[in-house]
């Protein structure tokens, strides 16, 4: 991916900086004031529990305004509004909480999810959560070096950094729950999970940010929509990590995920969960 | 419980408050610095992961000396450190990193607790999350009415009070894991999962704070120490909410323990839990 020939002078740095942070805040504004507080839940899905609150569409709307503003001539793919302006190179891609049912049991570890993606190639993204005060950011600046930024509270800004743990005997590794998986891909999680130190479960977006922030060594989940990977692509490969889906495969359209801490680590992971 | 007789003017009210939150900051000075640093992690146990920072072990001093110099006849029960002055009526019982699994990782749903016994019976506790800066404390005032506190960034301050919920059909259910029960357990836990609207993993000791706050309705767990459990007792209950063991019994030793937001959900759970 990043061989690939990107125009960064169509997109200034400084210009894509400031709107992502602008969006982060825009959606901070509709998501903090209604966590933890009566939020109306309804089902998207009559089969199955998948919440929506308001929190979700207002955020979105105060996304796609902010990104609208700064460049009316881009794509945006939404979670809950769906798709415009599909043709254009550039593309946003939101979820305004990633991690619903997270948000809705009061939990700290949902994420506000913007993804910039050129002519399909992930480009920059920002991982929002706003009651710790986290954001990581990903992107390229105009000298076609990607930095990752870690903002946590005190105004500190740390480069994300993932680890060198090599064998899966010494990983952490997190997915979103044991029992998301369907049967087959059920199967080859199952395999994966003894082979590591420490699994842990129910972190959503959360846990791409601890592993780039080096806290953690593997991510491992199924089912993604596009919206739910797109910001974190440039997230995890910007901190030295590796991101594929379970066949060793570009992941930004979604699917099967699977994020490891660097290459070597990835590999092991990815033999396991080939079967 | 509740009606037990407690001597009160044995211990003042705002001694006692005061040495739980001075004893929570002694704590989180030894615990905040060392989170998401690169702290040792060594293994308690041989078999299994099980590991123990630095920063549990600094915690758990440093929270002694502040009770002690308090209160210097109690005894105290420490994760630890183990117990001194065990004969005494008023024991202190301390976890100074209860989820040192969800510490090693990043999670900030791990939490220092602290509680207090008068003659085994659970009398005040606390729950410090100093990442989130989220402190769930409940003792019994001079006048007998015990109150809740939840601290949110903002030194704000809100009354805990659990939730309305009474069908397990509408009812946010939490647990560490579902693979963390024996073969027994486990099928009791897998009878009561499937009838609740939204299971969710991985929170540790924070998982009673958001039930006690009413964000969820409902911790399952099994397998607990006396120190896993003492200070989450009167925090539950002051907020409104129902605790026992899985047999309906008194949890305040430990073992399994099923939390709910109130009477007619307890009961419910529990049939399932009983099986």
């Amino acid at each position: 991916m990043s061989e690939q020939f990107v125009p960064h002078d169509l997109l200034p740095t400084e210009l894509l900086v400031q709107t992502l942070h602008a969006a982060c805040v825009a959606a901070a504004v509709e998501t903090l004031p209604r966590f933890r507080a009566n939020t109306t839940v309804s089902n998207k899905q009559q089969a199955g529990f998948d919440p929506v609150t308001e929190a979700d569409q207002a955020a979105e709307t105060a996304i796609i305004s902010v990104i609208q503003d700064a460049f009316p001539d881009h794509g945006i793919v939404g979670e809950e509004h769906g798709a415009r302006a599909s043709n254009a190179d550039w593309q946003w891609i939101i979820d305004p909480i990633d991690g619903t049912r997270a948000f809705i049991s009061g939990l700290p570890v949902w994420g506000t999810l913007i993804g910039l993606y050129w002519r399909g190639v992930p480009f920059a993204g920002v991982l929002d959560q706003p009651f710790t005060q986290e954001r990581f950011m990903a992107y390229t600046d105009a000298t076609c070096m990607r930095v990752s930024e870690l903002s946590v509270r005190g105004n500190t800004v740390a480069p994300n950094k993932t680890r060198t743990t090599t064998d899966l005997a010494d990983a952490i590794m997190m997915t979103t729950s044991p029992r998301i998986f369907n049967a087959k891909d059920g199967a080859r999680y199952d395999a994966l999970e003894p082979k590591v130190k420490l699994p842990r479960y129910g972190c959503d977006c959360y846990a791409y940010g601890m592993l780039a922030a080096g806290q953690i060594d593997l991510v491992v989940e199924s089912g993604l929509h596009i919206y739910d990977i797109a910001a974190i692509i440039p997230i995890v490969r910007n901190a030295g990590g590796v991101v594929t889906n379970w066949q060793g495969q570009d992941p930004s359209k979604g699917g099967s995920v699977l994020a490891a801490a660097n290459e070597s680590l990835h590999e092991k992971a990815l033999a396991v969960l080939k079967g």
